[in-house]
């Protein structure tokens, strides 16, 4: 018998038993049912599916305290922030909903039949259209915002695209509490009964991305994690797109002149962010780039003194609290590092205690330069401008970059570096707390993500479609966005973009 | 010594060296300075990337007889198709001259600081950037539109990237002199030097995709190849976006009304698309499904006839034509294949002749199913609607997918596998011939892309860009696109999007 999926206390340590991994039979039904539910799912249209994101955001806000209860049973994380990341979740369902309605999404273009200098062109037409079943693997550190009801889902529904969850191992249960409202959604409003499926087991999780009906996943989690999904990609007949969001250790640089005008406001700052949620947010300041000399002495000493004060919190699980005693140690004892500051270690479960490091920019090297999930930040000590220079070049790309600097200072050089190493450039903020929002960015360079695309925000969506051009096609078999009388979305029409009236 | 690169004539099989393969020292200094090349490719504008594309049409046009007639020289696709490739070629540079002007393509969108239902928001505001240097690795069958100054070159440089192209096997005079034309347009309009580089040889290919500074490829090939460059950018420590147009069997279906009305005059276009360029085209029809019965048989007859009246012509390359006589013979021997129909084979150099095989649907099995570089084309026999639907439905997907139907024709059934099998659906109508328009889509599901864009028209830019957010940012530091007095682009304020008056 194969042993059941747990639901495991981080306060304790204490695990009880979910529900049984699903079984290779299961996850064929769930994809197959899947596939068989994209044409109807598409076919309710845009307002259809805007109408169930609307319904499932409803359906997680009525069962929330019982969501709620259950995500900070399995994950710590507390009842407040799981509050907020359930309003950040049901906010990202029905800006989704307006997505949809919207329209701009699709990219609708008309080309009428006509003269090119190339000859005469025919008649063409194209949106984008969506690819199939969505697998979407959630992450451990957002139960909902990026797990079964988040952003991947959001936008994979919206684009209509069914949905094949695999529950993350830290929050299973809460992951079926999720699955059940968004099924009931579905249920609600009429779409088809494979629209949202879920898996629980690692085993389900790999058969899930091998199956052939699913034609893309979206990921975030590790690095590590994500490489075995790509293997399975790689030896799939067909290879289908894969967007992980992986690792990024977002660098914070504070100039010379910050750190004399605001050194103490910033370390608090700073601090506060690297361990907001025990430092397991994928936009930690991982790295801070601070000045040598005394402003900067003492930026770095104030950071030291609240690490110390810093209580020890519950990480999300067994192997994140075994990685960061494991990772921390290890960074802790390179030649070059030192360790400026400890916060309390007590603490039952998996709890861990906050630790800020020092090195010399001189000293950054690969193996001090990576991400570390916990509460753990290390202040680089840089010598001027060009020791600040090298040191960001070799650094690897991340989903934020971030600068603390003064109206005096002259930022291009710095710039220049910084957005070739991030998706994202903040000035005098820190880069946890990512607005679900029409401008955002969440994504970069590798090793951040694999993809040119951002996991937040409406434009997340353009992931999950494809474009499809119909070629002198009868106005009876165009979708309603192609017609000539088509509805009241921005189209492209004979080149030129144009808004509805 | 190594083997010069060498030109091949295909009309006699005789070769003559061209250039020494680029070095692996060669490979470093040519990306290198395309990496130096873009900050400043990028500063040049919109407007001044626009400059450059028309300068290098300019140049192509100025040295055209001469390109004309080396590319005819190297792979015998005659002058008239060769000035046509050329006309198209200039066309779409100067269309993506206009793309960058128009600025859409940014995705410029600012969402101002505020209140949001998760609290005070930042002010955001995002672009598209272009990801750095991009290595385009050229078609055999289109020596100038999909190869040194072709769609993928001209929407790597209108996105603002510097570009390294490695010169096919096929036509490295031809894509010397291209490159030519290109570096002289960058010298022109003040573009840095590394703007446009090239590299010869299969080796240096290889090198210039592992290469740290290359940060995206475009290929236009076979499904081996790209195999084979996919393996070296997973071996990279940051593997990268990777665009292939790959393989494509591009089916067309004759439904039984439109083969009794016109079967005559489908068997002339089939025949005439299946054969032009000498089969050598990504948008062939390699299978057609023709009906049982008498209409059907008299359309394939038809086409027998046109067959054996088809001169030989000679192929692109030697490899083209050993795989075209071996994968053509193989066709032609696998159970239930029968040939129809025979053209000449008389010829010199890589001279081919066209065949026309049939197989009942009932027996179309992946390896009938197989694209084959050529002259040659299969009828398909169905019986029925379900005998056509089963056979499509266990199609690989493709770029484009054709259907001839009469007003009386439910197509519904028909559609729904078809657009899941293309990334094109035209109506009575030929795959080949691919208008570089906005509403066109060259590119479809695996295998015959392995992306989510296209790689003709303007929205082939998109393969070469990122997004990137500056969160808070000085009004100093942000590209204008960015501050709130812009220019006049389309983009996206507070979520909505506006049009320059």
């Amino acid at each position: 018998m194969t042993a059941a999926v747990v639901s495991t206390d981080p306060r304790t340590g204490e695990s009880v038993p979910v529900a049984p991994p699903t079984t290779d039979a299961e996850v064929e039904q769930t994809t197959r049912a899947a596939a068989d539910a994209a044409a109807g799912l598409e076919a309710l249209g845009r307002s259809g599916r805007a109408e169930l994101l609307r319904a499932a955001a409803a359906r997680l806000e009525a069962n929330g305290s019982e969501i709620v209860a259950t995500a900070d049973l399995e994950t710590a994380i507390g009842p407040d922030r799981l509050k907020g990341e359930l309003a950040r979740t049901t906010y990202q369902l029905r800006m989704f909903a307006e997505v949809a309605e919207e329209g701009s999404y699709l990219e609708a273009t008309i080309d009428h039949a006509g003269d090119t200098p190339m000859g005469p062109g025919p008649d063409l037409r194209r949106m984008l259209v969506p690819l199939g079943p969505v697998a979407v693997f959630g992450a451990s550190n957002f139960p909902l915002a990026f797990s079964v009801p988040g952003g991947d889902t959001a936008s994979a529904l919206a684009a209509g695209c069914p949905v094949v969850a695999k529950a993350h191992e830290s929050h299973p249960a809460t992951s079926l509490l999720a699955h059940r409202a968004l099924r009931e959604a579905a249920e609600q409003v009429g779409a088809p009964e494979g629209t949202v499926g879920i898996v629980l087991g690692r085993e389900a999780g790999a058969r899930l991305v091998a199956d052939p009906r699913i034609t893309a996943v979206g990921f975030t989690g590790s690095l590590s994690g994500a490489r075995a999904l790509q293997r399975i990609i790689d030896d799939r007949p067909d290879p289908i797109p894969f967007y992980g969001e992986l690792s990024s250790i977002n660098p914070l640089v504070v100039t010379e002149a910050a750190a004399a005008a605001r050194g103490a406001a910033i370390a608090e700052g700073l601090v506060g962010s690297f361990t907001m949620a025990a430092g397991q947010l994928c936009t930690k300041p991982g790295l801070a780039f601070v000045p040598v000399g005394a402003a900067g002495d003492a930026l770095v000493a104030r950071m030291a003194e609240l690490v110390a004060d810093a209580p020890a919190k519950p990480l999300l699980n067994a192997r994140i609290h075994e990685s960061y005693a494991e990772i921390g140690g290890r960074l802790a004892g390179l030649d070059g590092v030192e360790v400026a500051g400890r916060g309390a270690t007590d603490g039952t479960g998996f709890a861990a205690g906050a630790a800020l490091l020092t090195v010399a920019a001189a000293d950054l090297r690969p193996e001090v330069a990576q991400e570390c999930f916990g509460p753990i930040a290390i202040a680089v000590r840089y010598d001027g401008t060009d020791d600040l220079l090298h040191a960001l070049r070799a650094l690897p790309s991340s989903l934020a970059a971030a600068v603390h600097a003064e109206e005096s200072d002259d930022l291009d050089a710095l710039l220049a570096v910084l957005r070739t190493r991030a998706g994202r450039v903040l000035f005098d903020g820190y880069p946890t707390g990512v607005l679900v929002a029409w401008a955002q960015t969440h994504g970069g360079p590798w090793p951040s993500t694999n993809t040119v695309h951002t996991s937040v925000g409406p434009t997340a969506i353009r992931r999950f479609l494809r474009p499809l051009t119909w070629q002198n096609a009868p106005e009876r078999v165009l979708p309603p966005e192609l017609r000539d009388a088509g509805p009241a979305i921005p189209r492209r029409i004979d080149g030129v973009l144009r808004l509805p009236r």
